[in-house]
C-alpha cells in the first residue's frame, strides 16, 4: 500500500490542530512524516499524539533515557523509520557516539541472551520473585 | 527439551571459574539459573559471562540505564526470565514504581508507534537522516 | 518482576473511576486483571483505557472484525493473556469454532509467507503500488 | 543473496501448471512477483500455492476479513511485500481508507497492549479460560 | 482461549485417517499433541501434515539438519512446545549436547548480530549480492 | 541514524588489529561493512569478532550447517544485511540451489507451525519431556 502524506496546507481543521501542538510541544516549525502518514486517519493521529505527548513528557526518567528505551525498542523490531526519527530524538536530547554504542551492545546482548533464556527454557530463580515483589510493594 | 542446571558442587573447574568470577564481579554468594544452564556448553558460559561483564560494565550509561534497557528489549522479546531476572537487577540498581510505569508506558508506545510507521510505510525525513550525520561525526 | 494486582477495595479514586467506566463500558460487574495491572502505573491505566475504548469502539470494521484481528496479533506476538482475553471476547462477538480455525488458519499461513518474500527479499510489484495509491486516493 | 523472477517465458512446465492456476483461480492474466521468486523451488511454489487457495477460500470468514488479518500479521513481522500485496489484495476485497485507518489503530493498539501484558505478567482471569472451554464446545 | 485434544477414540474419520498416516510415516504408535490440537479444524490438521510430510522429508539437507533449523526457528520465535517437540526429534535425528550447545550459541549470535545489523543499518556491500547472483544461476 | 563505514586507511590501530585479524581468519583481502560499521564503538567491533569467531569456528556443526542456521534465524527476524551475508557464505559453504529451497521451505513452516501451536496454546506432551531428559543426560 502507499500513503499520501497530509500537508499542513491541505490538512483539515482538526489535523491542523494537532499539527500545531505538535509544533508548539516541540518548539519547532515543521512535523515529521510520521504525523503527516497518521493523518490518514485523523482520530489515530490525535489519539497517538496525545499519548506519545504524555509517555514522553516529564516524569521519572528523563527525556534521553526515555528516547533510549524507544531505540531499543524500534532496533528489536526492526523498524527503520523509528531508529532513525528517535535516533535523531536522542542525538538531540544529548546521546553522544559513546552512549550510542553502548545502546546498540545492550540491545544486541539483550536480544542474545534473550534467546539463550528462552532456548534453555530457564526457570525462574525464587529470589528474584522475592525481591521483585519486595520491591514493587515500596 | 530439558535442561540440568548445573550446581557449582558438580561443576567442572572452568565452569567453577566462571561462577567464581559471576559472585566475585557481582559481590554475591550465589549464580543464577541463566548460568547453570548455561553451564551445560562450557564455551558459551565463558563467552557470554565475558560479553555480559564488559557489556553492562562501567561506560557512558549508568547501571540503571542499561538494565532498563535490557528490560525494554526483554519485554519486546517476551522473555519471562529475562524480564524477571533484569526486572530484579534494574530495582536492585534504583528503579522505583514510577520508573518501572514509565518504562513500561514507552517500551508499548513504542511497539504501538513502530507498527504505525511499518503499516504506513513512513519515509524518513531528509532532516533527521542530516541531524544524525552530523551528530555521529562530532 | 511481580506485580500486584489492584482491587477495586483498595483502589486509589482515580483508578476506581477508570475500573467503573470499564464495567460500564462493557456492562459487567468485574474488571479482568489487565487493567488491574496496569493500575500499578495510574496514568498508563487510564490512557490505555480510553485509546481501547476508542479503537475498539463503533466504526467501520465491526467488533468480531476487530477482535479477531487483536487475536491475529497476539498469537503472532506470543502474548498468552492477549490471546486469552480477546479470544474469549471474539467468542462473544460471535466467533463460532469454523472462524476461530480459520482465523488460526490464516494466521499461520501469513506468518510462513511473510518469511517466505522475507527470504526471497521479492520486490513489490508495481501493479500493487499503482492500484493502492489510487484507491488510498477514493 | 539474491534470487531471479522466473517469468512463464522460461518456466518449467509444472511451474506453468501453477502459475496458470493462480491466473485463473484469480481471473487475471499475470503473476505477481511472490510467485516467481518461489518458482525457484518448485515444491514450495506448488505447495504455497496451493495451500494459499485453501486457506483464502470460501469459508465463514469473508476474503475481505482475511485480507484484514494477513495484513494485521504482515504489519506485526513487518513484511513490505506482504503489506504491499494484501494490502492491494484487501482494497479489491472493499477495505475503504476508514477501514484501513481501523485496521492500522487495532494493529498498533494490539501491539502495544499486549507488550503492556508481556511486561506486567498478568495472569489468565479464570472466567476467561471458562468462558472459552464452554464456547470451544459449543 | 482453550481448546480440547481430540483422542483418536472421538475422532471423526478424516482426523483419524490423518492421525494414522502421521504414525505410519513415524512408524510410531501415538500422535502428538500439536495434532490433536489441529484437529479441532480438519483441514488445517489435513493441510499442515500434508505441507510437513513434504517439507521434513528426503532432500538435500539431511533430517537432523532440517530439525536444527526448525529449533532455530522456535527458540527464536519464543515457541515452547515447538522447542520441545523438535527438540525430541533433533535428539533422535542424532543432536548431541555438543551440537545443542553450538546450535543454541549461533541462534542467539545471529539474534544479536541482526540487531547490530538492523541498528547501525549496514548497507549491503556489492560483493554478496553480485556473489549471491551467480551462485544462484548455477 | 547514520552511520560512517570505517576504513581501514582511516581506522585507529585497535581497529586495524580487528580488520586483520578478520582477513587473515577469512583468508581475504577485503572487510564487509557490518564490521566497518561496528567500528563506530571499537569494543563492540573487538567482541563481536571474536564471539563470532569462535561461535562459527570448527566444532561439532560443520560450516555450512552453522551458516544455515543463521540465515534461517536472519529470515526470521528480517534482517536483510544478514540475509545476504550468511547467504553468500552459504554459497561459499556449499549450499547449492536445492539446499536453498529447502531451507526456506523449513524456516517458513516452522514460522508457520510455531504460530498454530501458540495459537491452539498446545501442552507439551509428557514423552518430550522425558526423552529429552534422558539424552541431555547421555
Amino acid at each position: 500500500m502507499s500513503f499520501q502524506l497530509i500537508e499542513y496546507a491541505e490538512a483539515s481543521p482538526e489535523v491542523r490542530a494537532v499539527y500545531e501542538d505538535i509544533m508548539a510541544t516541540r518548539k519547532i516549525d515543521w512535523v515529521n512524516n510520521f504525523w503527516k502518514a497518521l493523518a490518514n486517519h485523523p482520530q489515530t493521529l490525535k489519539r497517538t499524539w496525545e499519548s506519545l505527548k504524555e509517555v514522553m513528557g516529564p516524569g521519572q526518567l528523563d527525556p534521553l533515557m526515555k528516547e533510549l528505551i524507544y531505540v531499543a525498542v524500534s532496533v528489536t523490531n526492526n523498524c527503520n523509520y523509528c531508529i532513525g526519527s528517535h535516533g535523531a530524538a536522542a542525538r538531540k536530547a544529548g546521546m553522544d557516539d559513546s552512549m550510542l554504542g553502548e545502546l546498540m551492545a545492550v540491545v544486541a546482548m539483550a536480544n542474545e541472551t534473550n534467546r539463550l533464556a528462552i532456548g534453555y527454557q530457564v526457570p525462574l530463580d525464587d529470589v528474584f520473585k522475592g525481591a521483585a515483589m519486595e520491591s514493587s510493594g515500596s
